[in-house]
């Protein structure tokens, strides 16, 4: 079986908004083994929602569908559907309720058009939103070849869509699919992304089941080993000697950690090794510590954060020296240095990290050069600066910056 | 003239990385009068592609694609589309230069097959990528019934991608336009979607040049107010009136912020106003600075961020009360606003914020659930502390307290 993503929103193609319903989808679906081929976008428009329809239902098995299902007059995704497989709309009395009382929240009468959110194609198996007033559904059809279609039309806001595809459409679904493909993520830090293809070339031509993929990411490039078995615990087996082999070759640039994400390697790291942390931040601004408490539970491990962003900030709050200002500027080695000694010291945590850089558009000259900046860990009496000169805009920049100190973290636990 | 954003990565349908691509494209070629009636997305797969550019070109006049001109074995975007224009792959020494001294920073030899990133379909026009070692190109060709298609293939990275399609794909395409679309966006906070529709219902029935479009985002809505014209300045005297009309309807709740980031509109404020401003965050964890400081020049306003996630730290930086921490907990109004004064003095600041709540998705209880955030702003020797309960999961919560508390900054210096 697999699976088209279709996404309907004029929002998306003027670009207001970045489509993150269709990379969880995306993820959700692989995580029960069903391929995804295609992902599209269309607008709110009656014609080219039947076209997008027709050409999901010929090349997929199951369409999933997100936006659309709001009270206002754009909102048609329903009608369409229905239109599609021929079947009326039918009131459902529940859903009416749940939509009163969503509003009687908010406002006292019932505007006439929430009515739209309590009509469902006939036969669709309606599903509860916990987050919101617009009620999702499943529709399971017969097609074309008298093959079976499987929608479900779920609303766009991220913070309803997902808990509805992951606590409801996924245990649907689950049971249309005996196979479970299961992957795991290796981070190669420090080598380029055809560096380190290359030195795993003959991996990735002979492989068959698993399968290893690079993607370059900011600063990173991630090998992903997909296994396809009947279980989980098979797919673990067959990735294990992959994912050996893939450590022995890159040594301690690569690390393993299921989300990709070097922040919460480091969480993970703290939290086993019950070491604290604090960090001070200039250019980045706190994009250092907000990645870190994302992650939950942090706070055992992550103490407090400094954003020292003005000259007066580093010398009052870390005690960084007016001299070290003067002779070097905020933007240097030194600087970096007594920040990360600084934020440990007034914290008082084992680890203390700091950025200092210059993040653009302006402020740059030729002996410091925009995106130049200088990353500083300070752990076990000892420090590692490292000076970074990324490219790109001014949050390119910063979130650079971001993980490569956090790498540095990581780096200076494991060894 | 349309376009359609076809977008190739496997790592896209599994989920791995979010399509940014799609969205910056989207709202560059919006810009400039290029409708966007379709985003795609497929795999490296050789059939699927083919089968993905032939409804591509069968739709749309423009076909921008990024992705797959990397120098591994599944990038081959250029061969896919050189055989559906019947062009033959020819050389290009200024590539091989161009590849040559990027890699040259890295390591010595030439891998092999980074010689696919010298080759282009016959007749494209090559662009110069600064960040990285792909060259683009742009191809413009006779297709079915003589009408000529036009398509840039762009790298999938986006620090390399964007600067590309800004500086090279819009000044190429906007020949062939001679209409600008330019749009402004209102923001309303405070009142739900359907609400604020309903209000300007009249409005929206009767639209035609500008078209109004509501869209909800996290804590507001955004309405686009979008004219076509020949010129911005025709464009910006057309939606004058429209614009005049909402804010007369939405009052305070309503602000005019061109990206619809409320952090640009708080940055904005705080320099026009000459006004200094510092945080205290514990549950945000350095979100509301982070965001904050993504504005280019904030550093005149933005003085100084503390993450005070610690008790410890909330006493000892910020000097809240040990008191106040035992009799209402850290999760308190009382608590939000002894930080958010204590900010502003610390750092000597005209404004202090705070935000102290349960991200989740452990440490609630009946009183105190998760999503609970109290935020607080400082200002002028008053404060304004406002309870919130969110919904969603822990950066969901994160990431709406952070938008209210920017949004309370807002209306305080307002109003």
């Amino acid at each position: 079986m697999n699976a088209e993503i279709l996404c309907i929103g004029t929002e998306l193609l003027h670009g207001d908004i970045v489509n993150t319903n269709a990379q969880f989808i995306s993820k959700k679906l692989a995580e029960i083994g069903i391929d995804v081929h295609f992902q599209s976008v269309v607008g709110d428009n009656p014609n080219r929602m039947t076209e997008a329809f027709n050409l999901a239902f010929s090349r997929a098995d199951i369409v999933i569908c997100t936006g659309g299902l709001g009270p206002t007059k754009d909102d048609i995704t329903k009608d369409i559907l229905a239109q599609y497989f021929k079947l009326e709309m039918v009131y459902d009395e529940n859903s009416f309720q749940h939509v009163k009382e969503m509003y009687s929240r908010f406002r006292k009468d019932f505007p006439e058009n929430n009515m739209r959110q309590t009509y469902f194609p006939k036969g669709a198996k309606i599903l509860d939103n916990k987050y919101g007033s617009a009620n999702a559904c499943i529709l399971r059809e017969k097609a074309d070849e008298g093959k079976y279609k499987i929608c479900a039309l779920l609303p766009g806001p991220p913070k309803e869509m997902e808990p509805l595809m992951e606590q409801q459409v996924i245990p649907y679904l689950k049971e249309f699919s005996n196979e479970v493909v299961y992957g795991e993520k290796i981070v190669v830090m420090n080598i380029g992304e055809s560096g380190a293809e290359e030195m795993i070339m003959d991996l990735i031509d002979n492989q068959a089941n698993p399968t290893i993929a690079p993607y370059a990411s900011t600063g990173k490039v991630i090998f992903r080993i997909t296994a396809k078995a009947e279980s989980k615990e098979k797919c673990i087996e067959l990735i294990k000697p992959v994912k050996e082999e893939l450590f022995r070759r890159f040594g301690k640039n690569a690390y393993e950690i299921q989300s990709g994400k070097v922040e919460d390697k480091v969480a993970e790291l703290l939290l086993k090794n019950s070491l604290t942390i604090a960090t001070a931040e200039s250019c980045t601004g706190g994009m250092v510590a907000s990645r870190l408490i994302s992650y939950p539970g942090i706070s055992k491990a992550f103490k407090e954060g400094f954003i020292a962003y003005s000259n007066e900030a580093k010398i009052n709050t870390l005690h960084v020296k007016k001299e070290t200002l003067n002779k070097y500027g905020a933007v240097s080695e030194e600087t970096a240095r007594e920040m990360a000694v600084g934020a440990a010291k007034v914290a008082g945590t084992d680890i203390g990290v700091s950025t200092t850089g210059i993040a653009g558009p302006d402020g740059g000259s030729p002996e410091k050069p925009v995106g130049l900046v200088y990353i500083c860990v300070y752990y076990k009496n000892e420090y590692n600066v490292q000076k970074i000169i990324a490219t790109g805009a001014r949050d390119t920049v910063r979130e650079r910056a971001t993980t490569s100190v956090l790498d540095l973290v990581r780096s200076m636990i494991e060894n």
